[in-house]
């Protein structure tokens, strides 16, 4: 990943000494620590914050703010760094707000089915804690990302399918807001009709509105019964039309993931599997054992009729657990795929009917370009993925796989569809948001100089330049 | 229902004159026709608009709200009147914009369960327009509304615990801003992490950020199975309590509606059924036949535990019909039982472990005012209604249905819930959304500001006075 040449906010010095005189060591300017937090998992080039300050409690967050909003000072919050579209690097330097000190669950509502978490808890911490009440947390993006970076990208995952997004999931919401106050967002009741929906403005606003200090999140119970399975397909069309009949037929599938040949193959390598390589679906269903049975049974019926084989199911909670560990591990698989190449993630989602069109467009695209770049998706969504493998050696790779991607999102907004899914826009999707929204890209600016006017919440994100 | 004083912005003359010029006939200063668009169902104070405008296409929309941008003139959207809270009032005078007119279906996505409609589209209209396609809208807010008008006060019904609000089925919006300008917010795809969320914006904004002119909405499959059964409890914590064990549980009920004694008495008479009078859950299960059946046992069980009597099933399609009709009309039936009485309707919603505690205070609340009151509620979402009988003959009838809001709502907040669950804030809730979100109310207002500087869409709602 290229390192951008650095950019100092004009009262950097100002900024970084009042807040060393309150954080002491827990603010660093070491080029390491820097670095860490300049460069997120994507291949996009890196800016580099100006100092890091690992904050402990809302206070301290609502203190980093005070004073660099006195200063003008860009803030950029930092979660766990996986992001995928350069999010929490710093292009107009400033100070990066790490909150992965802030990692306690606040309580734990299991009558009502929710939870009060700070920003640095991880799903997969999250999903420890909770696990003796008989609740889980379904949100899974690939990484074991921060709530906090969670909420802000409006991340989503495997479940997504049965259960939501963040968008469905986050109740409510502590921030604080650019001129430095502390402010809740929404309440713990299911649903409200009193006022403008902020919780919802806040989720999926990539750091660019506050800082986020509290979520409270969704949960769900258990199910009695969870069945896994994989099915292999002769063509990639008949896996994708299965996905769609299985969303129209209203089985309530728990999951249903598609992997193409390339990424089975990948897959078997990395997390020593050996599944057929064939385009394969990952499949899921949950509910009482009756239940599950049924809905095997009725997916099963229309895999055949789609040319897919026998169901293989995963009978062991630890099997089960490998299996989609191996589906998390779809990213590093094509990076260890490719030693020493580079990973390029994207994302888009389209109406479910003009999925099996768009994919195998893609897949056109790919040979034509000659890249390779394995396909996974939350295709029950109509959400799929390319890891665009980028070769550090050859000049014109890279060019190729800008051009994929530009094919890609085109395809998916001329279908109906979103330039991203799940990932956000960060830096790499800014002229795609432009495309997709248009005219109405002008409202989402009005809210952000109303609600950040001097523009010192994670700057350039989104939007790129707001003059 | 009183009527306000009337309030005339400074050019509305000019405003009328051009826009007669347009409209002809479709524009009407008859006061019977202003009456009909200042009032709505509720018992707030009236305010009629100067004119109403019947517009048919998204460009006559546009066209009114030029018009009444130059002038500064007030913007009030009109669906179908049935709103509680006052929304569709004009306290400061201005157009009212009747877009029932608007009423086509424009497109129905089968294979992606979706559709786009025109605002003035009704509820039951849209349903019997998809029902040969197999599919159905969920949300059912008592009243036929508007498509357009449930859009905005984010409004839900007795489905929303399983298949979520308006919050939850809005995909994509078309509007026309307070500046004149045509928009489109959000896409048809599932998701999207593609900048704001500027549909879950306008989603529940009553009005004050724009006029809707198009909206997709989310479709489901109508299911292989449904029963519907009631259920009386011999006490009102019985009752409550089975709904939550239900939900914790995770049975996928559909719609789980409790209806007090009194409101029970109040149906029967109405609706012509026969209930037995106790406190009586309205129950209805979605899926598989075998599925179905085993949600039912399942609620069975709980309900004996908290000394529910047995189902009583409706097995025919119109048996179950009426039984929702005698619902959805238990509004109707409250009004006929106090003939010449007013009616208050108002909602609130907790945490589903504080529900059995928020309504048995609030019956305390009832007798100790002295108030006919019954409670009605879509208590899987922890969302309960009151309808307050109001005596017109007797003064201090208002003062205490005033006061037993107040205690109600004051109570919900403690709680952890929320003033309105569904109604909206319109002009009646309007210190309660400032008691709910503190300080966040500021940047509700700053929203407001950005999108609409010179407040010119439906002025005084949600808010009060804006400087």
């Amino acid at each position: 990943m290229a390192l951008a040449a650095a950019v100092h906010p004009p009262h950097i010095d100002e900024t970084i000494a009042e807040l060393k005189a309150i954080f002491g060591d827990r603010l660093s300017t070491a080029a390491a620590v820097r670095e860490q937090h300049g460069k997120d998992i994507s291949y996009h080039e890196a800016h580099l914050p100006d100092a890091v300050v690992f904050a402990e409690s809302t206070a301290e967050v609502q203190k980093v703010v005070q004073i660099c909003a006195r200063y003008r000072t860009p803030i950029i919050a930092f979660g766990t760094g996986t992001s995928l579209e350069g999010h929490i690097s710093a292009p107009q330097g400033g100070i990066s707000v790490d909150v992965s000190r802030m990692n306690q669950v606040l309580q734990v509502n299991e009558a009502d089915l929710d939870v009060v978490v700070q920003p640095g808890v991880t799903r997969k911490q999250l999903n420890e804690y909770i696990r003796a009440t008989g609740l889980f947390f379904p949100i899974d993006p690939g990484a074991d990302a921060s709530i906090g970076g969670m909420t802000s990208t409006r991340a989503s995952g495997t479940n997504a399918v049965r259960y939501g997004t963040m968008r469905e999931n986050v109740l409510a919401l502590q921030v604080v807001t650019a001129d430095g106050r502390i402010m809740r967002l929404g309440r713990r009741a299911r649903k409200s009709a009193a006022g403008y929906d902020l919780v919802k403005l806040f989720v999926g606003s990539e750091g660019t509105l506050g800082i986020i200090t509290e979520i409270t999140l969704r949960l769900y119970g258990i199910p009695e019964a969870m069945a896994a399975a994989t099915c292999a397909f002769e063509s990639l069309e008949g896996a994708v039309n299965t996905v769609i009949q299985t969303i129209q037929s209203g089985v309530p599938i728990a999951r249903i993931e598609l992997l193409d040949d390339i990424q089975v193959d990948s897959v078997n390598r990395y997390s020593k599997m050996s599944l057929p390589v064939k385009n394969t679906l990952f499949l899921e269903f949950h509910g009482t054992e009756a239940s599950v049975k049924e809905q095997a049974e009725m997916v099963q019926a229309i895999a055949s009729d789609n040319g897919g084989g026998s169901f293989a199911f995963t009978t062991q909670a630890e099997e089960r657990t490998r299996m989609w560990q191996a589906r998390h591990d779809a990213a590093w698989a094509n990076k260890a795929l490719k030693a020493g190449w580079g990973m390029w993630a994207t994302d888009v989602c389209v109406p479910i009917s003009r999925l099996a069109e768009c994919i195998l467009a893609t897949k056109n695209d790919i040979v034509a370009l000659d890249l390779v770049a394995p396909i996974v998706g939350h295709v029950g969504d109509g959400n799929f993925h390319l890891t665009i493998m980028v070769d550090p050696d050859d000049p014109t790779c890279l060019k190729r796989a800008d051009a994929l991607n530009d094919r890609m999102v085109a395809r998916a907004l001329e279908l109906g569809g979103t330039c991203t899914g799940e990932h956000g826009v960060g830096l790499g999707k800014i002229k795609y948001l432009y495309a997709e929204h248009g005219e109405s890209v002008s409202l989402m600016r009005a809210v952000k100089r109303a609600i950040d006017p001097d523009n010192i919440m994670n700057p350039g994100k989104i939007f790129g330049p707001l003059n």
